[in-house]
């Protein structure tokens, strides 16, 4: 593991790259790849790469095929014209999919948790929530569908302006599928159909920090980032939103590991964490999480960081797939 | 005028949508608007109307020639391969040009002051500041150039919360030749090259509310907002990004105007400030620095706004042309 004193390896602007690795319309990249537009609703709401065309051919040979496969396009026939339907086809075709992780390397982490897929027609009588369908989380980078959640910022002010502040970094269990014993905020957690941002963000900061109810409700909304990650073997894509919140901590109040999915927390200055980021230790999307922070409370400026206009924009990359207008809390009950 | 009593006749949406006018690479509008794309060191910094061509070929007929025009491009020759000559080149034609406002009425407003057009190579040799030339204010949306500002929240603190605040919001003067009367920021202005974001914010602090440079010094950048605007003829485009600072001020600081461009102060609820967006009463783009208040302390929330993941998005329009890494400050000497 990489120590305090060893020299930093990556411009802040390289870690925004590692999160928001998609080409941008204008990049020659672009034209390296092959993904076809995943449709419902006749808008485009992800993207599939062409390698899963053959898959998608041998599901659809059936009595009533299930896709309208163009050269340039995979949408549902028209009879699958609601949320219900549309959800129950691609739940048959991934439990089919998942017998053959060497295929699917993705499905290996399969999650039993649902993610919507927003559209802009709201009708009750083909939705759900504001979802055109839902589809397992593991499986979301496959169809590229847009994918949210919250992240929290823990922090503690130690001087009157906005930049005096510390931040609750929590180390990722070695155990965890991803980023095994990487850093990250203090608080994440995916958005699970049917829940708000406010829902995830309190649960979670007692699921993973044994933060009260009472102190997480304090927390507040203060932004987004949004990103487009490309795999390494540029197959699959995932856009992001991170609704982002900020929670202050008086000194007393000392995270701690609930479930099994932090190994510890330490409380860091602005310079520890940007330390850290530069080194290549946080998890991408966190180390972007902690620089949204570092600008929102003054700590990047435009005079102290070279690449402090690309990295708000990078921060904020507009995903072009319908998002909800409402958050869904069906799944709220406790 | 409008008045508080008045049904709101705009969503928060519908104000970003006035201020990022620019239709985006998938909107099929791009289709019917006719712009070549102005490139310097081989990089786009800009959008000509087409309608301007002419006008080019005119200025064109010397004995070396100034620009190389294509069906979509139009470049420098050359021979003008620094600072000083393109600069010149395109001061020459300015001069020509403001002569006959009926056909730019854009130079109606010549601000004898020069933005700078920035590049991706900074070579001393042939730049200035990182600039590849530089350019009058007013012509910026001419050429479709990258305009960099600052704008200034002076606001209150009314309680604990990061969303317990009221803000100062400035009406422009009656005789502004740009929206005038409208709801302002309290202090705002355009980075004249040579100056640093922090420079102008001290100084617009000064001859817009009369804030004396050791309060002024407190204002902390705390990110961006950036976008492209469309003229209402389609014939110009300006993308801006304007630095944001916040600045906190006691309750017995009263903004004062000092120069002829503002109006009066008004100290006023964040539910108040909505109201007026929604009037349609703000010059758009100080509304979307007021909306990007409202998101980063906690009072526009996923939940509260429909259109939050859209607003948030839209706020932080990637630029694809260069921008300064280093801002330069050699007009700073008092």
């Amino acid at each position: 593991m990489a120590t305090a004193s060893e020299p930093p390896r990556f411009s802040l602007l390289d870690i925004v790259n590692q999160c928001d690795s998609f080409p941008y319309a204008s990049d020659p990249a672009l034209d390296g790849l092959s993904f076809l537009t995943f449709i419902v609703d006749e808008i485009p709401v992800g993207r599939i790469h062409s390698s899963l065309v053959p898959h998608l051919v041998a599901f659809n040979q059936q009595s009533r095929p299930v896709f309208h496969i163009t050269d340039l396009t995979i949408a549902f026939m028209p009879w699958l014209a609601d949320y219900e339907s549309r959800s129950d086809a691609i739940a048959q075709m991934l439990d089919e999919w998942r017998k053959d992780t060497d295929s699917f390397p993705a499905l290996k982490g399969w999650r039993a948790e649902l993610y919507g897929v927003y559209t802009h027609i709201d009708n009750p009588a083909t939705t759900k929530g504001g979802a055109a369908l839902a589809i397992e989380r593991s499986a979301c980078g496959l169809f590229g569908i847009h994918a949210y959640g919250i992240h929290l910022n823990g922090y503690v002010r130690t001087g009157p302006k906005a930049s005096d502040v510390q931040m609750w970094i929590a180390r990722r269990s070695k155990t965890k599928p991803t980023y095994p014993g990487m850093l990250d905020n203090m608080v994440a957690g995916g958005m699970g159909f049917g829940h708000s941002p406010r829902y995830t963000a309190v649960k979670e900061c007692m699921e993973e920090a044994t933060i009260p109810a009472h102190l997480a409700e304090n927390a507040l909304p203060v932004g987004t980032i949004s990103y487009t990650k490309l795999s390494k073997n540029c197959t699959e894509t995932q856009p992001e939103t991170q609704i982002v919140y900020d929670l202050e901590l008086s000194a007393d109040v000392v995270p701690t590991p609930c479930d099994t999915e932090v190994e510890d927390f330490r409380l860091w200055t602005m310079d520890q964490v940007k330390g850290a980021i530069r080194r290549g230790e946080f998890k991408p999307n966190c180390a972007c999480v902690c620089l949204h922070f570092m600008v929102r409370h003054g700590v990047l400026t435009p005079e102290n960081e070279p690449d402090y206009l690309d990295i708000v924009h990078r921060l904020h990359r507009r995903i072009e797939y319908p998002g909800p207008k409402k958050w869904p809390t069906f799944n709220e009950i406790l």
